[in-house]
Parts: structure tokens; C-alpha cells; sequence
């Protein structure tokens, strides 16, 4: 189950990747599910997996976008390091993509929800993917 | 944690946000979040944030469309009424659009999971953004 | 509330509902809300709504594209048979579409997340949709 559901907002001018980092330590959240985030961008970069192993084009896109929908996960690697992965939706009235959320500025909020589960996510680099995927 | 995780349908013809702020006030839903809707609309009207404070354009698209996805939450005011606050995925086979959901007419089903949460969230108008934003 | 958070890996190859299908019966999961899927695909056939009753378009997508976030639930018919009900949100930088999950074949990885319910969801067949449409 969800121990605790961890609800909150990241400001105009943040980096949102960094500020979700931040607030997880601040937590103590090492496990967990980012269960969505919605608001708005000044600007993404957003990755794109293009093939096997880990070759990503980064691609940048100017808001302001809305942020539609994000989902993801908290975990840690081998050496206990923090990983926050996300996906991230998002769409103006002429542009609509979605990807691996690299960096993105908020515009006027992001709102994330975060549920922290009650047991560890881990994650290990896999040779095939040359990325680091769950275990379990 | 979520103290309650709701599951219910919106059926068709029924306009998606108010059939939800219904359902809310029926459970005695005050402080949640929206985990996620899926089905179909007839047609929708979708919010793009252009600029601050408070600037959107609102977007008329008529369906059917898809709903892929939609994330947000369930929050107090100040003046203690209710906020529902919903971003919509929607696609067609030659369009794909999400943003705030403004207002949007069920096709066949709207399929509703929202998780009450066991503290309050609150929102309060932000002068910077002239939005009701997430406060704590 | 969700009794227990499942967060499982769908490996490179596999097809991705019937690989959620099989994790499902494995662990005794015949109600849930799909909080989330990430990662990418190989290829994905999507199905769209046109009409009532039950009239879809399917469409094939060739990837590499990201899954960018899914929705959903587990729930049983009428003669206690598993119903995983999928929207999933596709992306590549040059295209971008969701919709009802057909199937996929998973690229790199998909990372599922399903809260597992303290009740029974239950489907039946309406016959104005001519869909399984979710009871309660």
C-alpha cells in the first residue's frame, strides 16, 4: 500500500526534476510511485529512446505547454543513490509530445503527487537496455 | 495513504466535471487525488495557459476522442468549496491534444478513480499566477 | 484504499497486456486501478471509438515510441473472467497518439504500477455501448 501520499507544489522558475529530487530527500522518500503531475512548462527537454543500448535524441520544446499528465517512480541503484524517472505529457493548442522528462522549467505550478510504498524499488543497469531498469 | 480509493462510471451524455464534483459531494470527498479516467467524449472543451496572471485560451474539440488519460485533485478553497482540478488527455486517430479540462460530454463511458486522502489539501489565490494554487 | 502497490518490469520482446494479464492471475489480482505504465515500445496497436455500439478502429503504430503514461483497471465479468482494460499515450518526436490498448510489444522496458483495490470492480455488457461497462 501507499504508507503516505506526499502531495505538492513546485513554483514558477524551478527546475521540476530537481525540486521532486529535493523534496524526496527532504522525505525521505526512497521508494515510490509518481502517481501524476499537472500545470504548466516554460520550457522541456525531453528524451526520446531511439535504440538498444541507451541511445536517446534530446529534444527541446518552448512553452508554454501544459503539463497534462507525468507518472514514474523513486528508487534506488546499487550504491543507494536516488533515481526519480519520469515520463511526462505535454500539449499547447498546436504541439502535443510526450517522453522521458530530462529538465523542464515550470510556468505557473506543477502539482505532483507521490505515493510512497511500503517497500524498496531498486534498480540495476541492464546490459541489453544499457539502462537502469527495476528489478523484481 | 488514501484512506478510500473511489471507482465509478460517468455515463454517456453526462458532462464529466460536474458528474464528478456531484459524486464528491455525494461521498463527502473533500481533499483528493485524481488517479486517473479513462473512456470516451462526445465532445470537449479544453483551458491552455498563454500567460500570467491567469491568460488561457479555451479550445472546442469534437470527438469521438478517446480519453487516454487524465490526472488532478480534489481540494478546499478558503471560502471551503470544493475545487476539482482536472488535465484531459484526448485522441483520435489524427489528433491528439490534452490541457485543463473545462468542460466535456461523455461518449460511451468516463471510468473514475480518485483516491480520498486522510489530510486536507487546500488552495488559495496566488497573485503571481492569479490561479487557485496548491498551498503547503 | 489499495491493500497492496504492485510495481513490476515487462522485459524487451514481451507483449505488454498479456504479460499484465499473467501478473494479475500469478498474484491473485482481480481488482485494481492501473496507476501507471513508462518505458517504450517496439510497436502498439491502438483501438478508437467511432460509434455505438461498439464500433472501434484499430491502428498499428511501428515504434520505437515512448510510453509516455497509461490507465486502467482489473476487474471481472459476469462468468469471474479477468478484465484488464488499458488507455496507454504514446510519443516519438515526430508523432503522438493514445487509445485503447489492442497490444504492444515492449522495446526497452514498460514499468507497471497497479494498486491492488479492497473491493470487487465488476463489467458487465451494456447494451447501448455494447461494451463491458464498469458496475457500481
Amino acid at each position: 500500500m501507499f504508507k503516505k501520499v506526499h502531495v505538492f507544489r513546485v513554483k514558477p522558475g524551478q527546475e521540476l526534476l530537481t525540486e521532486i529530487t529535493h523534496y524526496c530527500h527532504d522525505h525521505d522518500i526512497s521508494s515510490g510511485v509518481v502517481i501524476g503531475i499537472i500545470g504548466s512548462l516554460e520550457r522541456a527537454w525531453l528524451n526520446f529512446l531511439m535504440g538498444l543500448p541507451g541511445k536517446y535524441d534530446s529534444v527541446d520544446y518552448p512553452g508554454p505547454l501544459e503539463i497534462v499528465c507525468a507518472q514514474g517512480s523513486v528508487a534506488l541503484k546499487n550504491d543507494n543513490s536516488l533515481i526519480v524517472h519520469i515520463h511526462v505529457q505535454l500539449s499547447g493548442q498546436d504541439i502535443c509530445r510526450g517522453g522521458h522528462l530530462a529538465e523542464a522549467t515550470v510556468f505557473s505550478t506543477a502539482e505532483v503527487a507521490i505515493g510512497e510504498l511500503d517497500y524498496q524499488l531498486r534498480r540495476q543497469v541492464d546490459n541489453y537496455t544499457g539502462l537502469n531498469e527495476l528489478l523484481g
